[in-house]
């Protein structure tokens, strides 16, 4: 039983991990004769089940659609499934939504055009549930005018979400990481809490309203600081680091005190220690890009 | 030129550090006789000008008023001050908003009893300029009575982000340090990806709304892992701890390919990798919370 439409193009969907089946049943969705392929092939299933083709090798797969998007564990096996196929990624378009190094990206994108192939190099701001809802971000760089090209059958992805950023295909690599390391910051953040609020008999699910009240006020503070960045000054018109350093001490101390893991508490005060004994004290505590800035030690 | 109002009840605010300036403002602005007092006198200019009464002691800014909020830097500086006074504080209500521990908050919940007085601990979370905003959130526990009592008051601080915990005085300081834990989490992930954005000339003020967007998503993982957290069973919907454990790799491959700090990522993997070795690589992000748990080793 396929929902297919004359209108809409074929695309291939390369990799039926958590991810890559979310990404060929929102294809399947939105009415696109949609190709699949896996190394462990039951895992199409359900999308063969749905109206999906399953591609008896990677090479059928590529062939069967002008567009192909690839979602596996790492840009490995994106090479190693990939680089046995001289002719056949000849005018497709690949688009790969593998997370990865701005330099994977780069490098594949270079392997690409050795190929005479088009690639744009993509990452996915979302968990496999969201995909095709208002929800998913979806980046994607390299050449624009392919993009755009393409734009409309990678919006059934992300409606509303799905965004291009710019003609180097490094870019979205180095989006993605950059956002990644915000959501791990939130969700051990969020995890810590929890261990020391779960000390009280406070439940997780009783925390977390208020945990998400607190993430976004705290949008507020990253618009704010986002200009003190690009300016390399950092008046303190909030809390100084000083004031941050204290709590921090407190967050640790409570920590320990409750027998909960005082690591992350830990870590944050050494990085605002050595902001502080840089002469940052005073200053907000957007002065701490230029800790991060530098390498470690 | 005050504009006191006979219907509202007279408040003291001892400490007028960038918070305590906030607070004793919204007190005027709401229209409360406004006692305040500061060891560094001259803080209270501002505010004297705009109809503040500037007590010459600790001791006669608490006997101005039947409420009495300090907020100085810890809770040290709370009862260097307040510790010599013995009768004065007798029958007044002292509501706390330094931040501490809650073993802090417990003790001068105990101190404040020998005494006769009446103590409520509180939490701000929310900076300055967001005092009397719908923006501002602050966190109260102790007698819930007493709470009632002076809600409409405290409610001049956070018109609607005004929230009664528990009776446990603990419980504010508590909620406090995890919130805090989230901010830092989150501060600390934006900056480090400003930095990596930064190498390739993205703004940090181009990096924010796509940030805020993140930090929004986020949101309905966190509401989405609690109830993993208090069943302690973490079904991977979404993304393994094996999936997770990749893209951390990269992030820290990538910031030391760029020259950007890279403890925050290989702080994050180390945990991730704790919680495989226990089991969990098949297991979402939540199964971290064990890590947390336990104790520093
Ligand atoms: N899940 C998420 O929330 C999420 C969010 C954003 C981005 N991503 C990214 O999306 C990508 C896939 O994630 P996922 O959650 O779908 O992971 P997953 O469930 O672990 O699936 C991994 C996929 O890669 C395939 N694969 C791995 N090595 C291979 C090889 N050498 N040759 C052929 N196929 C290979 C697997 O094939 P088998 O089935 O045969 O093992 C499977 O299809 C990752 O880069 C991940 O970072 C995931
Ligand atoms: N700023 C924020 O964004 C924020 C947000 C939430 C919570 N808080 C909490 O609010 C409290 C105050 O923060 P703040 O930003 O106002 O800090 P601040 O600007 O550094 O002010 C500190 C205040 O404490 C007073 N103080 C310190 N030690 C003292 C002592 N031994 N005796 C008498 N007074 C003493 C200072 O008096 P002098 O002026 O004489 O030095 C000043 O009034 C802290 O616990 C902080 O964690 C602040």
């Amino acid at each position: 039983m396929s929902n297919t439409n004359a209108a809409q193009s074929p695309v291939s969907v390369i990799g039926l991990g958590l991810m890559g089946q979310a990404l060929a049943a929102a294809f399947i969705k939105g009415g696109h004769p949609t190709t699949v392929w896996n190394r462990t092939a039951s895992k199409a299933d359900e999308l063969v089940a749905s109206g999906a083709t399953l591609a008896d090798s990677v090479e059928s797969a590529v062939k069967a659609s002008p567009l192909v998007i690839v979602c596996v564990s790492d840009y490995a096996a994106v090479h190693e499934l990939l680089d046995p196929l001289e002719e056949s990624l000849k005018g497709r378009v690949l688009v790969n939504l593998t997370t990865g190094t701005s330099s994977q990206a780069r490098e594949t994108a270079e392997w690409a055009a050795r190929r005479d192939g088009l690639y744009l190099d993509g990452a996915i701001m979302a968990i496999p549930p969201d995909i095709a809802t208002d929800a998913a971000v979806l980046l994607y760089s390299g050449p624009k005018a392919l993009y755009e090209q393409h734009e409309e059958t990678l919006k059934k992805l992300g409606p509303v979400g799905t965004i291009y950023l710019d003609e180097d295909h490094g870019l979205s690599a180095l989006y993605d990481l950059s956002l990644l390391g915000i959501m791990w910051g939130i969700l051990n953040g969020f995890l810590h809490g929890a261990a020391l609020l779960g000390t009280a008999k406070v439940k997780a699910t009783t925390f977390a309203p208020l945990a998400n009240t607190m993430i976004n006020v705290v949008t507020e503070y990253v618009t704010a600081y986002a200009p003190q960045i690009d300016d390399g000054s950092y008046p303190a018109g909030d809390a100084t680091v000083t004031v941050h350093q204290e709590a921090m001490e407190h967050l640790a101390e409570e920590s320990e005190t409750l027998g909960v893991n005082s690591e992350l508490p830990r870590f944050f005060k050494a990085l605002a220690d050595r902001a502080a004994a840089e002469g940052h004290a005073g200053s907000s505590y957007a002065a701490l890009i230029e800790q991060f800035r530098k390498p470690s030690a």
